[in-house]
């Protein structure tokens, strides 16, 4: 059984930050669960255009407001708490919080080891193309 | 792209109902995500022994405060908002609510289908058994 507390891992390895978010992985690949775990921090006012090429992701938002765009419809999706967007298409997005940061709770699959960046079209490189 | 709300996702079949919790799939087996994804809720003042033999699962405590017990080791762990626990090793346990719901995010692999039944042992049964 593993235990991990949000509190106790922010500040430690597993918080990364970057340009209009931070995010706290609490489960790893290596922890052999089969997916991720992360509470990710969408900065207020932050615009984040995404695109998982190699991921499939869940997000469900714990706390804060904005929208989701799917750049593949121009559909616009209000995020509250309670909300979650799947990207089972590895769909294009672009994620707006509102003038208060966005908690979510986010899921990845394949898992992600820790050591991705995100490239410069918004996803984040296999560990395979990492070599 | 799937979006869902768990408010209104309340009270229709993605809403099952159990003795001392009751859980909305706000992902399941047929999204095709590779996992399922809960928003479970912990009874006031429950005690549920559970033992998952077929799925390792995350749960991540969003509201509410409580404590799993480890049966394997006796060790008992505080549960509180930011605070997963992982059942990494198929852990038999036992989940208890303070007096106030617990409400969970819960992340199933491999992905429940919807149509389990909690066993007597307290798993899941897998799909192949449930035939």
């Amino acid at each position: 059984m593993i235990i991990r507390d949000l509190n106790e891992a922010k500040g430690t390895e597993r918080h990364i930050h970057s340009d209009g978010w931070d995010s706290v992985r609490l489960l790893l690949k290596s922890d052999n669960m089969g997916f991720s775990f992360h509470i990710t921090t969408i900065h207020a006012n932050a615009e984040l255009e995404m695109h998982y090429k190699n991921h499939l992701e869940s997000v469900y938002c714990v706390d804060g407001t904005g929208s989701i765009e799917d750049l593949a419809t121009g559909e616009i999706h209000q995020i509250r708490p309670g909300v979650m967007y799947a990207l089972d298409q590895h769909d294009k997005h672009i994620l707006r919080a509102n003038d208060k940061p966005m908690i979510m709770a986010c899921v990845f699959n394949p898992p992600v080891t820790g050591k991705e960046v995100h490239q410069e079209d918004g996803s984040y490189a296999l560990e395979a193309e990492e070599a």
